[in-house]
């Protein structure tokens, strides 16, 4: 059983945000995050992939195929884009770092599975004294 | 002469675009930079500067001080914030990195320089691979 | 369940010492880490609470709330001080960072845990080669 | 119970190739890795040992000791080699990062466990990108 | 005058080796660095170009354009690659990180200049505590 | 002309005190750097050398050679040390970071230069946010 992680990074904006709650409150709660013009971050995202290794490749995942699948479920649909308007996984999710990592987990983990590997975690960084770690345990 | 740097972190929100451009003519030259609903980045911004050490204090300037002056005129009215719309001496300003740090300059130079410390460089990291470095000079 | 860190930062002197071994054999086990007057570290801090995501906020834990019960508990004691002399709850126990760790976890977990949050870890960082983390467990 | 982690690092060359293959094959799947000159890496190792804190000297394990465990065993033997000729436990391994933290594992698991500490986890960082952890689990 | 800096990762191995120079003065002179079967690094490349910022753009140029000179001109050729063998500019250079910088510059100074902008420096780190940087002054 | 930089680390405590001045002007000017009992940094130091490459090596200096300069005449006095009472030529100087850059600059200036390479600059990270910069120019 061995770790790999691979890191990727993109841009977005959000505004911290919950629609239900009065300006008054979401200020109270989020403070400066419900700016409501938003404002925005370079989150840094690691991936990690816990399998056995392939007695062949020395792999346990081919890192341009989690590469690939990552790029093409999450940062082409993120990067340089608004967490609140622009992301169709993210429609009517409150953008808190605890709920993309939770989103960002179920677009790619059946994706990422087989019977000799699993998604193991999603660390997000929002700010470098700010992160967030999802397993998929309850 | 000796060069002291404090560095400071905002995040904030920008669109780049240019109005008195078509969107076809914003996308060919910013690309996903010029996405309607904005993106954002963790700014990391270095201010050095230089001057004489006092004799008395074993210091160019007072760290404090240097904090309170960039705190005060830029990062309070920058940090959660939307580059375009939300801050005062950025209206009318194609918020690039370039002329982020130019403006920037302009905020804090009066208020730093002295017969024996002059502001020397304001240094903005946008991304881990992307900076922009001015000095003031033509 | 998801895993939220903020990392703290702070700058402390130590002498790593024991006081009931000789001053030989003090440098025999510590090395320079024992020289008299003492040296210091820029020591960072990451401090993990596991939990489950309210569905109000949509966070596991408020990060400003965080973020006061480890200033005012740890970070207010220990920043720019001594940690042999001036930090009441280290008195008597020898500065290692395995022990810095311990007495760190001892000051905020009854303060951060509550039913749907518990204190998971916390991880020193005394130099860039160096660290320690503590779980709590035996 | 307390992980200390101790870094390390060393600069190699590798080629990704696995012999049994035609080079076709190899490049189909290690793509520019399997380049016949080979290419290298910054590599960093972050090894990590669980174990009591000792009450006399207030360490897990000492530093020092540790140190000199890897550095005998691991880093002398791979800092500025050639990882797929040079090395003697790699004799017939396929430098892939994966192989080489169980290799490393290997040369100094017995030297670091006792009665009150084991090694816990080696992690190998071989880009800024992309790592590996081993913990010796199957 | 605005200085802007795109960061480059490549990685490459290299044997630091002056073939007109018998196997012991090479070791006298380079050490670990002249073994036979080399060795490698992650190098980290800041190219800064200086120049006026455009009106229309807000920019001293498109990052995109400085991408794509470097890429095409530098790290296709050197990523993943053997300095001592693999690179054309490179024939019959020591691949000193000193050397590696000067022939850098030669490879992107026309390609980069105009009458508005000039490649202002090239700065290349070999490890965490290695760097080397040139501006094409004699 | 080709600029070298070689990094360093050591870890140091000490006390921003004039001892001229009152305890309350101390704490006035210096805040808790005053505080009785020290505090500590890891201290991180990039020395620059500039100089033509010798067609011989293809270095501006071996950087062994630096590393042995610098290593005997700064690192071994300071590193696990205090910079008020430890350090001979720190005697009677106020040990801001501008002062230390000022005589660690002093220490090793005649050392390093020669015909065809000088000193450039010396710069000191004493925190993630602060930094001193000197090249021996007034």
């Amino acid at each position: 059983m061995v770790y790999i992680t691979r890191r990727f990074n993109f841009s977005a904006s959000h505004r911290v945000y919950n629609p239900s709650l009065s300006d008054e409150e979401n200020f109270k709660i989020y403070g400066k995050c419900s700016n409501p013009n938003g404002h925005g971050h370079n989150y840094i995202m690691d991936v990690t992939v816990a399998g056995e290794v392939d007695s062949k490749t020395g792999f346990v995942m081919d890192l341009s195929e989690l590469k690939g699948i990552v790029t093409s479920s999450i940062i082409k649909k993120v990067d340089h884009r608004n967490l609140n308007t622009d992301v169709d996984f993210m429609n009517g999710v409150l953008p808190s770092t605890e709920n993309i990592a939770i989103k960002f987990w179920e677009q790619i983990e059946k994706k990422i599975n087989t019977d000799k590997r699993k998604l193991h975690s999603i660390k997000i960084q929002e700010t470098v004294n700010n992160s967030v770690e999802y397993n998929g345990k309850k």
